[in-house]
């Protein structure tokens, strides 16, 4: 490539696109790591789209309407520090970029969400980005449909990579923003045919321009350092009533002696090339001096969306307060002052009806009143809206069709369906929910400890969850999964025992403002063990008291889910023969952490022995609660698990694994040498 | 459908395909479960591919030259066990039909390759059974090459249904198939057009032939229920050089009242409906009837390979010994004896030369040694070759090139790279390993799980396997995936502490003939603590004593791979304070676990304080051992992470969160009350 041509014909670019190069290079050689190769072979691109077309206020960042821009590529985080930076984000100050990736940064290795405003969203992880934004577009058209045009009505740009489109859950989010229409996606893949191993030819020949077509895109292709060409493909994609991939040529590490290389796709440290390369961009060489004409051009395009923020307040401004106030709630991830009420009411009917009902049926009880008072929830399941119970009546499906659709039919699309949620929670407005088999958490599984990672409060609605399933047999039977998600920091895993217990699990998943929930629910029916009404969500500690010892007390069971009624039986069989059992449900163990020594002490007192009940491994987190925070509390045993599952009919596999009131009576007399 | 038209046109075929439609309703309907549309709807193509096509001997199912038919789409177990009991299978036989979906029955809800010998792979999850295809074709073109195609010739033929190309993993395995040219890789695509929630229209309009096309696929398109042209596709598949997709179009629970609809998807247990679609087939009224005509034709399809098989025994004779005891050798999971030898040597060096070496590094290293005694070993990585450490000199890349090329590039496919192994696993003869970071475990994980399932011994090599990996930050640093990989049934994890640890593990995995094994590898240099040469493998046993107390015994720190340095300079902090304290090195927990009680006490006995240290989350099995077993053991306290990681050299990281030396002193004082 001549860079003197490219730089002569556009000058004023180049020079924006060079100080996103040049800072670059400076801050990965100051942190002696980093990816430089991506940010300098698609500073074009994100310059032409941040120059002409990207709608943001740089003062603003987190202005409801404007466009969003997600660098699913996360590793080439420089591109959208610089890119904040330069456009005079408050937090991401040249401090800032001299301190990548250095401990407390808010410039971390991949980009944070939670670290700084302006980053929508944390990608590293690859397809993660990609697959976040169909979501990200998914609750725009929702919310589009809902508060109109005239406060909603923005873009979301992506640029993925070769390893973004790599990854499968991509070919999740294609077919989902494919079938749904999503127009105003806008995706750049950044086409340098490079990853770390070599040429992409290395592990891929997939024609992408034809794959995305064949999923219903917009496919444009272009020189991605040609910044007409940029531009003219944006205005393009914005016209089209598809979502819109433009395939951009690029070249990696671009003016670089590092070029088209895989070495350029890694931290470019050399003193020398690095000097070079700044030279031939014509760039000051000192460490992260950009001139101040360029600074205040890019200054000028951070400042370009501020009237149209500010006429989209007065436009904000004229919807009714009852719609200002539900858009802002929302936004907050407040939960309306209703919800209480209308979970207080299906409590005390269920405690008075006492039904035998699976927890995943009491769930579609709950989403019955919650839906029509919080609409801000969005629904859906990956092809198990039957077994999930995820659709209530009120949401209709989302589709071209109908962008009010809060019921979203993921398909067989687990990864997908979770990061298309995530997205719509980092986009706001959205409360989502979406449900699979509780064993295919494994499918879902990098998007769920993102969205623990990234702090946003979406929903898991996990059913059939273990042995309780029955034929469907070991593949579809979960053991290690509640124990996977316990051990996910910042995620809360309700294991409700009835449907008042799943009434106050959703509750608090509701309010959760900055943590995912994991709801594991029974395909089975299970009966009430909850039968006294109490308005107070006991849930909420994490563990309690459901029944205690009559008598001395010399056990204590504990519990969850649908294992709360064998522990109840097990105590009617005990106390029959005279030994005392207190019955601890624990539809929370992450909860009944956070409670107070005394609370906890309370609920599990040193002495009694005790036996933990639940159709899974251990693993769990079980032995903390059952062998004693402070060790030394107790002589403790499991009745669960201790290998994968098998097929036959539910009721078999309780007793051909021994969990049963019997086996639990048994384990607590050996324990008391009886 | 005109079905007298069909079953004129096409008698004896019809029969056959009635036979496998009659028994899949008749067993669902005894089992009151199950899915009945799929088997009805790909009858038709199954009969074809049976009878004139696949190369296989009933009365050997596991003749090693056979053509592998997998059943991707596995819910639709049935029409795998009508096959095996049409064609004479000697474990599927009508009792176990009869028992379908029963405890103990071979014949699960979904194929299990352990139960029956025939079932090729373990199916269900979607989208797992076309991607463990892909290692299939791997490891017939790696054999073929090494074998020569008198003993190694033979085709994969796969069903698949929507739902597994929905899945993402699908994307990466026909991305994989295309590069690599597998044109022995044949896939039907029972297109259907019926998912559980409706028709696929409601999530999916991927035109599925331009997809696979893109990546480089032959691609038929079929009427799925005409024999001559699924004979024909076949044909041409065969002779195709590339990997063939025939798109069959079929209709779900053909012939039955619930055809084409979502109903026809699950079980059809309506009596009178069942009757009348078998009227419509023309079959016999009786449960579990099939005409004795039928029986034998479909025997005589089971008995048609013998004579090729014996003709494949000739050749194979024909091999030299060494080749056919290598070949039998690989098959049998046998490690070669000079294993043990070069371990030894590698142990020996190491703990003389002392290096301080990344475990990763440390694994290469083994490997270099390991590869050009063990022919059967694949290695790969997805996309972080120089990273994971994976690739020695001597391996060859495998490509259409160079069939002899033991090293895959999978790309940036971690799920696809996991399936593709455990097929390569099933498919016999290769021992399949492939790295990726720590982390992104979770992108593999559903493959990693069936790899447990399905007792195959599959080395999943995950390097950066904590905060260690420092400036990648949090999306990067596993902190649960420990604990994740213990939780699971079936699986060894081996967190190693220094390259002779690391040499004991790799001798174990390698050995291994039922189970996978996880290596979770430094990306950080570490010390060797094994500075004394012993022959013996201590990691067999899990944990060991590594380093005695001077004095009095009144702590013992318990740690694993990186963490296991910093407890002994934290023991001679300890020691020179005089208190005396023993490390235990805790390379495989589950080993641990495996030993008698006995030694178990001997390396933990009760009294000392324990502290555990592990770069990672305490969920990960440790309660157990700090606790103690038993309860009532040890005060104890634990040295890791509590949340997720951040972004910053690894160092510094280390000290952030606390895991160092100076304070796990501080904790063992705390217990002491000191």
């Amino acid at each position: 490539m001549d860079l003197t041509a490219l730089r002569n014909a556009n000058p004023e670019h180049w020079a924006k696109a060079s100080a996103i190069r040049s800072l670059t290079l400076d801050a990965v050689a100051a942190a002696n790591s980093g990816h430089s190769g991506m940010p300098m072979g698609m500073a074009d691109v994100a310059t032409v789209l941040f120059e002409k077309h990207l709608k943001f206020d740089a003062a603003n960042p987190t202005w409801p309407d404007r466009d969003r821009f997600i660098l699913s590529a996360g590793h080439g985080s420089m591109l959208l520090y610089s890119l904040l930076y330069l456009t005079g984000n408050a937090e991401i100050t040249l401090d800032e970029i001299r301190n990548f990736r250095q401990l407390r940064a808010k410039t971390a290795g991949h980009p944070e969400n939670f670290l700084a405003k302006g980053i929508e969203t944390t990608t590293g992880p690859l397809g993660q980005g990609i697959s976040n934004a169909v979501g990200f577009a998914m609750a725009e058209e929702i919310q589009r449909a809902h508060y109109g045009k005239k406060v909603v009505d923005h873009y979301t740009y992506v640029i993925a990579g070769d390893g973004c489109l790599m990854e499968g859950v991509s070919q999740e989010a294609i077919g989902l923003a494919g079938r749904h229409e999503l127009s105003k996606l806008i995706v750049f893949w950044d086409n340098n045919n490079i990853t770390i191993d070599g040429k992409v030819d290395l592990s891929d020949r997939t024609d992408q321009v034809r794959r995305f077509a064949a999923s219903g895109w917009h496919v444009i292709e272009i020189d991605g350092h040609d910044p007409k060409a940029v531009d003219a493909a944006i205005t393009q994609a914005k016209a089209s009533r598809k979502p819109t991939m433009i395939a951009c040529k690029t070249h990696i590490a671009f003016g670089h002696a590092a070029q088209d290389t895989s070495k350029g796709h890694g931290a470019l440290t050399d003193a020398e090339q690095l000097k070079a390369a700044k030279q031939a961009y014509g760039c000051p060489l000192g460490a992260f001096e950009v001139p101040a004409d360029v600074k205040a051009a890019w200054e000028a395009i951070g400042a370009r969306g501020a009237a149209e923020r500010k006429a989209w307040e007065d436009r904000f401004a004229t919807l009714s307060e009852r719609k200002q106030a539900e858009f802002n709630r929302a936004y907050a991830f407040e939960a309306p002052k209703k919800l209480t009420s209308v979970i207080r009411a299906l409590k005390k009917q269920a405690s008075e009806d006492q039904p035998k009902l699976a927890t995943r049926a009491a769930s579609e009880k709950v989403l019955s009143v919650v839906n029509p008072v919080m609409t801000e929830t969005v629904g859906g399941s990956a092809d198990l809206t039957g077994s999930n119970n995820t659709k209530t009546a009120d949401l209709g499906v989302f589709d071209p069709e109908n962008r009010k659709g809060r019921y979203i039919y993921y398909g067989i699309r687990e990864h997908g369906m979770a990061a298309a949620m995530n997205g719509m929670a980092l986009h706001g407005g959205i409360r989502p929910y979406g449900g699979t088999f509780m064993c295919f958490t494994d499918y879902a599984r990098p998007a769920m400890r993102l969205a623990a990672l990234m702090q946003i409060p979406s929903v898991f609605v996990m059913t059939h969850d273990s042995i309780g399933l029955g034929e469907d047999g070991p593949t579809h039977q979960p053991v290690e999964h509640l124990a996977i998600s316990r051990a996910t920091p910042n995620t809360y895993v309700f294991r409700p025992a009835d449907t008042v217990e799943t009434a106050e699990s959703w509750e608090l998943a509701l309010t959760f403002k900055s943590s995912p929930s994991v709801l594991s629910l029974t395909r089975q029916g299970v009966p009430t063990v909850r039968t006294e009404h109490k308005t107070k969500n006991l849930t909420a500690q994490g563990a309690y008291v459901l029944a205690e010892a009559e008598g001395k007390r010399q056990a204590i069971l504990i519990a969850t889910g649908s294992e709360v009624s064998i522990a109840m039986q097990a105590k009617a069989m005990l106390e029959a023969e005279g030994i005392g059992t207190r019955v601890v449900s624990m539809p929370c163990m992450e909860l009944f952490a956070e409670q107070d020594d005394a609370y906890r002490k309370r609920v599990l007192p040193a002495g009694p022995v005790r036996v933990g009940i639940e159709a899974a491994v251990r693993d769990g987190g079980w032995d903390r609660w059952l062998l004693g925070e402070r060790g030394r509390e107790a002589k403790a045993g499991f009745i669960g698990m201790s290998g994968f599952g098998a097929s036959a009919p539910a009721e078999e596999l309780y007793k051909h694994f021994g969990i049963t009131a019997e086996a639990t009576v048994a384990k607590v007399k050996a324990l008391l040498g009886l």
